[in-house]
């Protein structure tokens, strides 16, 4: 049965989650370290749309549809993944829309700048150009941390490139660590009225 | 080749596109209408993104993916639609959060509610309860016109529904015609600077 979760994602259970209670994290690997990261903010932001705090989704992946059989009732039988040219999440909050990007490191010391790609650069700086709040959630997977960051931040750092990669004592430095618990899990938004608003 | 068109969608001809000039929009069939009024959105999304004007995208289609083949470098073999569970359009315009689903309908008498999904229509109120801005935009094919239409009138009458359809008399007299020509192909912000900001 085809289930249609909000957002296009299934919700990963918040209650008894061994696999990603915040304790255990830090043993998963980086391939599901990162979708540890995205089904955490998905929960967040599923907290944040059933507790009325605001209406934030994850764009559905871009797909390149080749061929659809239709004698089965629409089945895609062919198709690729298309890179976002975008960034991950957007959404309204206090009226004010909101878009951000989220990236995980395996490194302790470091975040490579080539995570990013160059339109999300673009597209962030023309968010804030436009009067958004635009920020990225970093999580540096070995210290079992995760921060926000200001887009402006990493926006310059990625135009002036003085390094390869972001020290993660700058965005300690420059980000503000977000609070983990069960729910949300990651709860950024008090940061963002901190922050940005 | 694969080639990352904003938004996942490749713009169409701009300047000489005999199939989809406003003149000769009314012979299309019905489906291709639905694509052509996409295609315009699109058009005029990207003129205003290349005018700095809105950052506005539509959203990827969602899908839900069964099989990929990594043998041959990650070619999708089985995936399904999904319904989205938000609208097509949102963005950022002068600082608000905007939001919007396109619709177009063949009747020149009346727009079928069975049109709008129902988790749009909570989607919209709830993007007008957080301080967004909300709208349809909806084509009355055998008119050949195109209005934009606050949300706020088109969730109310789907909650109330006096009737299973809307009037085009009721768009006409709520709505506004949306000026159409080649670039942008769709002119919708003046109206929203008008009736909503």
């Amino acid at each position: 049965m085809k289930i249609n979760y909000p957002g296009g994602v299934k919700p990963t259970k918040i209650t008894e989650n061994k696999e990603t209670s915040p304790k255990k994290r830090h043993i998963l690997s980086a391939a599901n370290r990162g979708m540890v990261l995205e089904n955490e903010i998905n929960d967040s932001n599923l907290y944040y749309r059933e507790k009325n705090m605001a209406i934030i989704y994850k764009r559905p992946t871009p797909i390149n549809i080749v061929k659809v059989d239709y004698s089965r009732g629409a089945i895609i039988t062919q198709a690729y993944f298309e890179t976002q040219s975008t960034t991950d999440y957007n959404g309204v909050y206090k009226g004010r829309y909101l878009d951000f990007e989220a990236k995980s490191t395996k490194s302790k010391t470091s975040f490579p700048l080539s995570n990013i790609a160059p339109q999300q650069i673009d597209h962030l700086e023309k968010v804030i150009e436009h009067g958004g709040i635009a920020f990225f959630i970093i999580s540096i997977n070995p210290l079992n941390e995760v921060y926000l960051i200001d887009a402006k931040y990493i926006c310059s750092f990625y135009r002036e490139k003085p390094r390869k990669s972001i020290p993660v004592e700058s965005i300690k430095e420059h980000g503000h660590l977000i609070k983990e618990g069960y729910h949300p899990r990651l709860d950024y938004l008090p940061l963002v009225d901190e922050f940005f608003l």
